[in-house]
């Protein structure tokens, strides 16, 4: 019998090291030709399904799968797009089911954070619910490090290296110049709802007086009073300092700050990043000179400073789905198992997609200090082993050399949907 | 007669780099004790030299020394201190001959920019002027690259192979959203009168479709209209658009787009980086989501990332500066002088500070492209050979391990003095 062809999708944002899982996949279909015919890639994720808008990956020669190891962003192309249960949305699941019989697909791996691996679960039901036979297999994949299960999630690791490096360089400088010149340093950092990203930056703190000497959380609702004074302290006892920002923070009504903002001194509203508005707000009453940076895209793009342990975890992740999904196992997802902290050991194991699906995973109120303002010793704990290692891209004309596939599409077997 | 001791500082904005060039001081100075007997640092600059408040940097071991060539940030500190001349500013001058007769100071050695180059040549003028035989050698340094003279300025091909690198992996995250989610990304980067920096952000784009696919250069007066109809047509042709924009961005009046600001809906002034105003612009006229980013403090301080060109230059111009000191050369500053492009080569060359002082070199508009959007062959020509090579610094547990000197006061022997 001819093995059934293979698809896969990379969802929601992307990261530094999703192109790994899918390496994971793609090599270890290659080995697999037994059970695994061609993997076909979804052109923008889920859509390219819907669409027919294939990939195919067989037409990349190893050297370039090889490369996605180093390669940051989504090779295929993501998309931010939810899809509604089987029975509120029928017509959708027919056609990917026709989309997948005309391909010949048996394999579904979706390779995303919480939102997707919702996606998957639902996919995983059209075997016994529509009669279509499907073995769907998660990846996981979130810079937000809040999926349920698994002990930690690839991408957030290099996100979690890149902001800690980040923030101990720009401590160096604002040490520098704090003499004469800019005091205060601020540095906003994604993590909506979740602190782990906040929480990466103070594993730069080895000791009292490092940057950053202050993390802002979202779990910690803003309190300006509290805040001003530890900022006064820090300047006191360092004559400067270092603050890490989630953009999720809050104020105490519990609006995020992003959106509620501040007043100016004519009682406008004063909008911006939660980064923008606590640096402002130091200059207003403290009238320390600031500098603030916006990380954004570049801190869950920088490949170039990726993580080794979350480059080989989120390879692994991808060759272990295709093992699980070669196994039968259907409505799964590989996730990391950790077994100990020094030295770092951990493993892949498995988890059901429909335990994974729409949980958050929130960081523990024990991880960081009673005041609020930074992380525990158990936090680090369990931080630290996440970005250790070095894995740096091959380099070309002195910039990271990335590979862009030439993505050549599946020839189209069906007539056009609309998505 | 025993050797004449020497003083060193660091002045202005730091760089990821100007740690290398006290390292080549200091290692140099060390090696010739016949010559030159202990280097003093002034504790945060200059301001260190009017204070009495010296650094003994004999008490470091030389491994620490060492380290600084993988070290930002200034190791001293800095300061933003600019020294009036002789004639007007007659006590200042008295106070620091005081200082340096105390502690037997016979060489003064100056990192820093424009605003520095011009304070060294004042001091350099001691000996004629005030009787005070003094050795007083520049020691370039600046991220902005606009020195004049010089080929190019230590640190800036750090920043730029930061920027280079930031704005490429940017460039791939967006490109994989662009379907259904952001297609804008800005970047907004220093350089308040001279682009350099947002040139070497055009690095990225070996090819049309490549990050960054615009640059906004502080020379070239901001055109809405004209400005937005690139945007879209990038768009239309590549699903996304890159755009780097130099904080120093001008609208067509000349003022600064950070000063002047946008008008909201309303007529209310809308103030805020010149990044954050253009992304803003973009979404309010056409409509496409957007992400920015402000690389700020991050793209000088960036270490881990360094251009080995850079820190290999840095190093010996700090080595050359002791060498031109011991041979007697007063009022002078090492610069780099270009060989040859392909392969590229340099060596070190003599400056006299009195051509350096005050002036900025500019981007030559034939760097930048006629629509004034992007650079030229000419441009890429000049640039690339300062982002070459990688010079990664140490790591230890994940992060870049970076050396906090000791800083041991020299004993004072003066009363205090007020700066």
């Amino acid at each position: 019998m001819k093995p059934k062809n293979a698809f896969y999708a990379q969802s929601g944002g992307v990261t530094a090291v999703i192109n790994a899982s899918a390496a994971g996949v793609i090599e270890t279909a290659r080995k697999q030709r037994r059970h695994i015919g061609r993997v076909f890639a979804g052109r923008d994720g889920i859509i390219g399904a819907l669409t027919e808008d294939l990939i195919d990956t067989s037409k990349e020669p190893a050297s370039a799968i090889a490369r996605l190891k180093t390669t940051p962003g989504g090779a295929f192309g993501s998309c931010r797009y939810k899809l509604k249960g089987i029975e509120e949305n029928h017509a959708q699941f027919e056609r990917m089911i026709e989309v997948f019989r005309a391909h010949d697909i048996g394999y579904f791996f979706y390779n995303g954070g919480n939102d997707s691996a919702d996606t998957a679960w639902k996919v995983s039901q059209v075997g016994e619910k529509l009669g279509y036979p499907l073995i769907c297999v998660g990846i996981p994949k979130t810079v937000d490090n809040d999926l349920a299960i698994t002990d930690n999630c690839p991408g957030f690791g290099s996100v979690a290296k890149y902001v800690a490096t980040s923030i101990r360089e720009a401590g160096f400088d604002v040490a520098s110049m704090a003499k004469t010149s800019t005091r205060i340093f601020v540095m906003e950092v994604m993590g909506r709802h979740a602190g782990w990203i906040t929480a990466a930056c103070g594993l730069a703190a080895d000791e009292e007086g490092d940057a950053p000497q202050i993390l802002l959380f979202p779990e910690i609702q803003f309190d300006e009073e509290k805040f001003l004074a530890r900022v006064r302290q820090v300047v006191e006892r360092d004559g400067w300092c270092a603050v890490a920002v989630s953009e999720g923070l809050r104020n105490k009504d519990g609006e995020l700050m992003s959106e509620s903002g501040l007043k100016d001194a004519f009682g406008h509203s004063q909008l911006g990043g939660a980064g923008q508005i606590v640096a402002k707000l130091i200059k207003d009453r403290l009238g320390y000179k600031y500098h603030w940076a916006l990380a954004d895209y570049l801190q869950r793009a920088a490949r170039h400073i990726a993580s080794k342990v979350d480059v080989e975890q989120s390879y692994k992740l991808g060759v272990a789905a295709v093992k699980l999904a070669i196994a039968g196992r259907n409505a799964v997802m590989p996730v990391i198992e950790r077994l100990s902290n020094k030295p770092y050991r951990w493993r892949i194991g498995v988890a059901k997609l429909a335990d994974v699906a729409n949980r958050e995973k929130m960081m523990p109120r024990d991880f960081i200090t009673a005041d609020g303002f930074h992380i525990t010793p158990k936090c680090r704990i369990y931080l630290s082993p996440l970005i250790q290692g070095e894995a740096p891209p091959p380099y070309k004309n002195g910039l990271p050399d990335y590979v862009k596939l030439k993505n050549e599409p599946v020839p189209k077997k069906l007539p056009a949907f609309k998505v």
